[in-house]
């Protein structure tokens, strides 16, 4: 029987910690294949890039023959060569993104370029499934991530997705003995408190970082931001039709 | 009584065409003021700026004191300079991103920026439209599309729109007389059919160019690529949240 054929990637660049312990776990699964951004690109969501050529560079081969390619693109761009270049349309049972430093709930989905790779997949009815721990630090520990994430890949490579859907899975940072277990989950109806900070450069130049948190009003205990909350791994399914599909009905009036 | 406030961006950058129709039919109904990128931004989704600091360059007032800014971010970014550095957290009536040179259907809704920053917009539960030509050309007409993007400024000004709804509008390259009046509908389950054009710079190096065409087998008469392909202009609410809902009980034994 062949191997299931994972395709690999992440929006925090080929250097991430995060990225080694996703292709750890993926690799008992069947043959992996990453396509990594060659730097981070943290929060350019569903950006694919159309001014500048794309490059590709092959960097490194595991003793196991696991190839490792990086390139000048968005996560969307590299789910785009990996299946394209890389991969030469061969069909891929899985595309993994991550593992991504820092949460992906709420509202931050629509930034997270972990989850835009992801949802690429899921555009060509790919199975796929981002993942994110809850911590920025670069050094973060994945160990108790990783438990889940071998559990998830198991679940979907045996049950297979429902048709073009991707998982958004979120898990908490702490120990394993403190995780609680999973809970599907539904997104958050948050937004982004933010300031734009104002500093000036050194030749009198104003400039602005933007800055801020997330402001959850949405206490649902069916939300991602409540399981993560509560030290549960979140696993809430998503999709790429953004139609609002309870509005048609009420904006029905403009076709007067 | 207070004229609205309008906040007005695009991602196809100040020079565009597209920018000053939207403008010269938004100050028919209130205060403008333009936040855009300095360039085009195709393609950039949902995309912000994190790694680099914001620039924002005041570069036109207009004779009836209409302000014009720009900036090296991205359309989202733009919403979030528009809201907190330009207009200090004044309340705005409408955001409107356009008028997009090329149509945003199906699946081109999550890689547009125009749309990124009518959802930015939605987040913080501002009205906001979206509006896009079918017709990239840097010159195109967009006489007929004014025509109707008032009608529909007027009404969402007059009734409002459901919480968290963003209208994305796609009208046709035809001549006024030749559409058939508006369409309520659902985004088309399409997906680009892509190739990477292989090239070779003048060092021998390997690049690659995204390029492709819409495909779309959903040819529901409530999507929005039946309607332009019949000359309807097509109304979209679309909402930032992105869960598969119908998925949540399906997927529920991964809680077990």
């Amino acid at each position: 029987m062949t191997r299931p054929l994972i395709l690999i990637t992440n929006d925090d660049g080929f250097e991430a910690k995060g990225l080694r312990c996703l292709v750890e776990v993926a690799k008992e699964f069947g043959e992996v294949v990453v396509v990594v951004p060659n730097g981070p690109r943290s929060a350019t969501g569903h950006a694919i890039t159309m001014s500048v050529p794309l490059r590709l560079k092959h960097y490194r081969t595991d003793d196991d023959g696991t190839q490792y390619y990086r390139t000048n693109g968005m996560p969307c761009d590299c789910v785009k060569l990996g299946m394209k270049v890389v991969l030469k349309n061969r069909p891929i049972d899985l595309v993994l993104s991550g593992i991504n430093h820092g949460s992906n709930t709420s509202i931050s989905l629509l930034y997270s370029g972990t989850m835009g790779a992801a949802l690429e997949a899921s555009v060509e009815n790919i199975r796929a499934i981002g993942f994110s721990l809850s911590d920025y630090d670069l050094d973060a520990d994945f160990s108790a991530a990783q438990v889940y994430i071998r559990k998830l890949i198991a679940q979907v490579l045996e049950h297979g997705l429902p048709p073009f859907a991707a998982l958004n899975v979120n898990i908490p940072a702490v120990p394993l003995k403190q995780i609680r277990g999973i809970k599907v989950t539904r997104q958050a109806l948050g937004y982004w408190h933010e300031e734009m900070v104002e500093r000036q450069d050194p030749y009198g130049g104003t400039y602005y970082w933007l800055t801020g948190w997330l402001v959850n009003n949405d206490m649902g205990e069916d939300t991602c931001e409540w399981a993560l909350a509560h030290n549960y791994v979140s696993v809430q399914p998503v999709q790429h039709d953004m139609t609002a599909h309870k509005m048609i009905p009420i904006l029905k009036y403009l076709e007067e």
